[in-house]
């Protein structure tokens, strides 16, 4: 099997490389081709998964393809952007054909949900498994989600529980395969893309909460100019988190763990989600009654 | 340094990063964002390139940079597609900040040939070196160049020497720093932009040859429904190849070696690149008197 015959067969499935209204060419050229009207933006995103880094040695493949679209396509609702395709660069040890299966069989799972089809690729013989994938996704013009919007003034709000990925991760790196109870929420995050759409014409800023909230919300500090009071009592936490870790390493996971893959945004008033602070001036987020806790994520 | 600091270190350079009249925003966001008038088409392109594979283990970073956005970007030429922005995946196993300050001048002067910004991406860390691109250009609406509009009674030709690259392979292979000579070929192709421009307007069916020519035209074949008669005299050899391996095995390179990045293409008559033979009826390619010569360069 080569890799044109590998593509054919794994990749080139109707549940996954299916097709679309702005997409006029997918597989099997020498690029892919979008036709997208003026009236709306193409936004887009590259992330890069690396085993044994971002996912334990071992995982499941379907798990790895769910996780590794969802966190991508989480981007593009930080945008409040609605996918329309996605590329796929995959570096694989070995041709296993079992896992390969697996693995598409998960990629076409996570297309199928978000609507996002493959559109194009590689496919690569390397050391070690590397995914990177990009994602693309659309709003009207001048209308996408930015970190630089928020006002003093407006409150602070999460689209949903925090903490869970985070949780998940010791669990997953003790038993690669567990995809259940909390390994779930690492396995399969949702990204917050139908959130995104109830949100967008009320959101003053948007990120998605991938590097831990503190450090994220400090990004649109740092993008806006302003800075944030935190309430720690009204960050949303899973039952399922705090009777596993107990409620101060639950809000620690929430404050400073990664792989959320939630919202966090800013409004003068949203009907949707949690708040859980405000824009104050100042540069830099304050957690009322905690500590400085420096941090979230480094990739290095 | 973390990864936010590397990112502006060295990749948000303004001769790296900068803008155009596509771009609405680049590095800094969750996505970057392109607003494409409709009347284009948006051409986009992802490669992979592992350490060792692709490229030797010890390359020079500059070189490693030229040679990754020269062969991606190679895949726009072969749609006749103008660059407009570029993403960068790399997973890289230490923060060598002299590596990257070569690897990240060798992007910028590649971006600035080409006209083509670093819009975006994502840096991880991981066990060894993998780089993934993704190139976006445009074209005219539907005047992209396909491999599936080859003709019966069309010409084949070829934008210049084939060979070179697959020659070059042995001699980096042995010495991985050497970038001078035939080994110049491998390390810093270039993109057929400009060449693509002129052929645009004749060109029934058009690919680069990456995975060497009979591989590379037995695609235009299968995607046109059609073969081709290939006169293996007409096929451009530099000087430089054949007196480095003699005519013989110059010609073996450029039939089914890899890594040339030239354009091969079909029309009814085309005043530019050389002509090497014709369409004709069947689905494959023959090279007159010569035996049959399967392969090209295969990724597993």
């Amino acid at each position: 099997m080569n890799e044109f015959q590998l593509i054919k067969r794994f990749f080139q499935q109707p549940n996954l490389a299916f097709s679309n209204a702005y997409l006029r060419q997918g597989i099997g050229d020498d690029c892919a081709t979008f036709n997208i009207p003026s009236e709306y933006d193409l936004h887009l995103s590259l992330d890069t998964l690396v085993e044994g880094v971002h996912f334990p040695f071992h995982a499941n493949p379907f798990d790895i393809a769910t996780r590794s679209i969802a966190v991508s396509i989480s981007d593009l609702a930080a945008m409040a952007a609605v996918p329309i395709g996605f590329t796929l660069g995959i570096t694989l040890p070995s041709k296993d054909e079992a896992w390969l299966k697996h693995f598409s069989d998960g990629l076409a799972q996570a297309a199928q949900f978000y609507q996002c089809p493959l559109i194009g690729g590689d496919t690569t013989k390397g050391p070690s498994l590397v995914i990177s994938l990009q994602v693309h996704g659309i709003t009207k013009a001048g209308e996408g989600l930015k970190r630089s919007g928020a006002h003093v003034g407006d409150k602070v709000y999460v689209s949903s529980n925090l903490g869970d990925g985070a949780g998940a991760l010791p669990l997953v790196l003790k038993e690669p395969r567990l995809n259940t109870g909390l390994a779930e929420e690492f396995y399969k995050p949702i990204a917050q893309i139908e959130f995104s759409q109830k949100i967008k014409d009320h959101a003053t800023s948007c990120l998605d909460v991938s590097d831990g909230l503190i450090q994220d919300l400090n990004h649109i500090c740092t993008a806006s100019n302003v800075g944030m009071n935190i309430n720690p009592d009204l960050i949303p936490l899973s039952q399922l988190l705090v009777e596993t870790y107990g409620s101060e390493q639950a809000l620690k996971y929430a404050l400073t763990g990664g792989d959320d893959y939630q919202l966090a945004y800013t409004a003068k008033h949203c009907d949707h989600g949690i708040c859980i602070g405000e824009v104050i001036a100042g540069g830099r987020v304050n957690v009322l009654g905690v500590d400085i806790i420096e941090g979230g994520f480094q990739h290095f």
